[in-house]
């Protein structure tokens, strides 16, 4: 008889851990009706022992030594919710090289490590989950390793960062400036003290980098993503481009083509009637175009201690699922089942034979070229005051002109003795537009350009 | 050395059957690489040798006899795209008591056999993967089945039948009676000649029993779907619900509560704000609610042979990688590798000790109680044409008070000699209103009681 019981240490006990218990216990009895598996948490690491709450976390489990925690012969699957990568790659590999399948939320620790990572997991032929280190609650990573395996993905477009989606929600919805939505957004939590990472897209580049790697099944750095935040938009260009019939998003956009890829995360304009437009607040959603399948999208809560912890869930259960089969792996190719030992801790196998596995960040592929911006073909929404004079309008034609830009619409708004114009181009070349704005720069009558933004998702 | 070739036998060569040998090829490539697996199309069985196209299907493969090509030793998985019930439930069995993997795209055979086709698979612990069978192209019982495995799902409600959202887009949108819009969808290939089991709403019914029986792992059968399809609708309802701000859709919706649950299909009214509302023509989109989770959607194509290809061939290679990681148990469980005989097809896995399956449509679980829908609660739409003269509201609204129903919202239109009147109600019981329509039907002073439909998503 194999046993059921799988016994897990949980690296970190923040929002996402605390929820983490809480489901377990809920949860414990449904797992073991329908799954026919005992998830029991037999230790939790935590940086600070005296920092725990009693109620939340069960003192006889703590441990502030992570390390003595991963390599104990009795934890089968290591949970990691401590985020960072120092000391947490060094504890990924030692319970990777042990055998043990490692499930992680975190996405920082995959974008710059993850060929490490993933190399240790095939040398022991054991799994790393990943599920909730992009878009949280939503499942997304593993549609895309397993139903989409036959699938020749063409593009991802994403909402993948909730705080930078509440403020533009904010922002379009309450005629609030950036400051006063970020404001907002860190007195309800969405937003860090520091909000660097959110508000420039560094978040959203890492959940990219993930992506683009599975999608392409080849490594990703972080430094293959073009990234641009949300920090320099300013309301009236929300203002303007919902006049238009648009919405500002922050896009993470991964195109891929044969051999050669663009990764980028930047705010965009789309058509109000797009399905991303109408993703608000905190929400997050993916958009995926798939050559057989055409057009799917996957919408739910991109962060929160339970949606996460419930995608948590998930990968655990296909963890312990694991660790339980290879279990019955071991009894069946053991001659005789001498009794000696049956405590379900000492049952651990054998590191298996290699098998293939899924399709992961920094994954074993070639590595395809990376197609830098300059080289990206879009439509453009610009924004630019001038002075208020005859002949302005034709100088400023002249150079787009000069750059190859055709503009698609213009709008013309007095502003005392200036006048702002407002251009949404047609499909024009990045490197071109930039040279364009760049010249812009230098006419004595430009008073200064405002925001130039990529216009997405078909008009 | 395992052998990474698995032979698949294909039952049935229809759209969905051209479109994934199609897909195969042009993927094989990618399979190779990425999942290290040789995907060989052995046989194909169809009804009528005479039918098919050579340019579509090598003839050297076709076979009339499908019993005999399930019972090939050389076949791997069997891929059965034959639809209906007879002989397809025989075929299917006798592949999974021969430990051959399945992957189907029949609701109809899981609906209404489930329970025999996974008893069959639970013995031979070989899987019945079945992606295609609900929603297309869209990743969704596997994401159910796996990702949301430790999820408490409360609620789903989806639009899964193409035809009839397509029906209902066309009528919205181009004001065109439900005759009209029929004609174009069988024009364009959406409907069938006989409609009936997609306007009825029976095709849907089956999938929600499916979605039904996965969410609560307990068995459900066609008869547990309260089901009202769409033919009877009038385009002044929708044009009614529109001016109202809604939109009319028919959803099949899976409410779960402890050890209870109530499915249903039929039409209903959704806020013009609702993620499923922008849901047009023949796609599909399914909304779950779970406890921890909280909102998620799953979008796409619903439908057609290339997206269902899609949905089949990522089904197809999680069997085959079950067959091949089958071979590695079987090889690694034997003492000596004779290489009496390295033929892939000869190194059939002895069936599997059997391993818990995923939670699947006719699940083991115990029976869950079936609400009818005469305990419903919910608010409902109500369109009546009466005789105009003074009184007839007050004695309408009377009907409405004496069977507990509180109306929220009412109209009155005049249609010379008659009025129209048109209903939102609070939230009332099923019973009650369809007791209090009964009513208003005995009414002297009603001419005609049009459409009753019940009002979703919140108000």
């Amino acid at each position: 008889m194999i046993s059921n019981v799988v016994r897990i240490a949980l690296l970190g006990c923040g929002t996402v851990g605390a929820s983490l218990l809480e489901l377990l216990e809920k949860q414990a009895a449904q797992i073991a009706k329908r799954q026919a598996l005992e998830l029991e948490v037999a230790a939790i690491a935590v940086s600070d022992l005296a920092k725990q709450r009693p109620e939340v976390v069960p003192t006889e489990l703590l441990s502030d030594n992570a390390a003595e925690v991963v390599s104990r012969d009795d934890i089968d699957v290591v949970v990691e919710l401590m985020g960072g990568t120092n000391p947490t790659l060094d504890l990924v590999l030692s319970a990777l090289k042990a055998g043990k399948p490692v499930v992680t939320a975190n996405k920082e620790l995959l974008a710059r490590h993850g060929e490490q990572v993933f190399k240790a997991a095939a040398g022991t032929g054991v799994e790393v989950h990943f599920e909730a280190a992009v878009a949280g609650g939503i499942p997304l990573i593993r549609p895309l390793q397993v139903s989409l395996a036959g699938e020749k993905i063409h593009t991802i477009m994403g909402i993948v960062n909730g705080t930078t989606n509440f403020i533009l929600t904010q922002m379009a919805e309450h005629a609030v400036s950036y400051e006063v939505a970020l404001a907002e957004a860190q007195k309800l939590g969405y937003a860090e003290r520091d909000p660097t990472a959110d508000v420039e897209g560094h978040d959203a580049a890492a959940k990219a980098a993930i992506l683009a790697a599975i999608a392409s099944d080849s490594p990703v750095g972080l430094a293959d993503v073009h990234c641009e935040g949300i920090s320099h938009l300013r309301l009236d260009d929300l203002e303007a481009a919902q006049k238009l019939g648009f919405v500002v998003k922050l896009l993470a956009v991964i195109d891929l083509r044969e051999g050669e890829m663009m990764i980028r995360v930047h705010p965009a304009l789309l058509p109000a009637a797009h399905p991303l437009a109408s993703v608000r607040d905190a929400f997050n959603a993916v958009f995926v175009e798939g050559e057989a399948v055409g057009e799917l999208m996957f919408y739910g809560p991109g962060a929160g201690g339970s949606p996460t912890a419930s995608a948590v869930l998930g990968d655990l259960i296909e963890a312990a699922r694991e660790v339980r089969d290879g279990r019955s792996q071991g009894a069946g190719s053991t001659e005789v089942d001498s009794g000696e030992d049956f405590a379900p801790s000492s049952r651990r196998p054998s590191p298996r034979r290699p098998s293939q596995s899924r399709p992961a960040p920094q994954a074993a592929g070639r590595k395809l070229r990376i197609l830098p911006i300059e080289e990206l073909t879009t439509c453009y929404y610009l924004s630019v005051d001038v002075i208020d004079r005859p002949g302005v309008l034709s100088m400023v034609s002249g150079v787009f002109g000069r750059h190859k830009v055709s503009i698609r619409w213009m709008e013309q708004d007095g502003l005392g003795q200036d006048a702002r114009l407002i251009f949404l181009t047609h499909l024009a070349v990045e490197k071109n537009m930039q040279a364009a704005v760049a010249e812009l720069r230098t006419l004595e009558v430009v008073r200064q350009v405002n925001t130039l933004m990529k216009v997405m998702g078909g008009q």
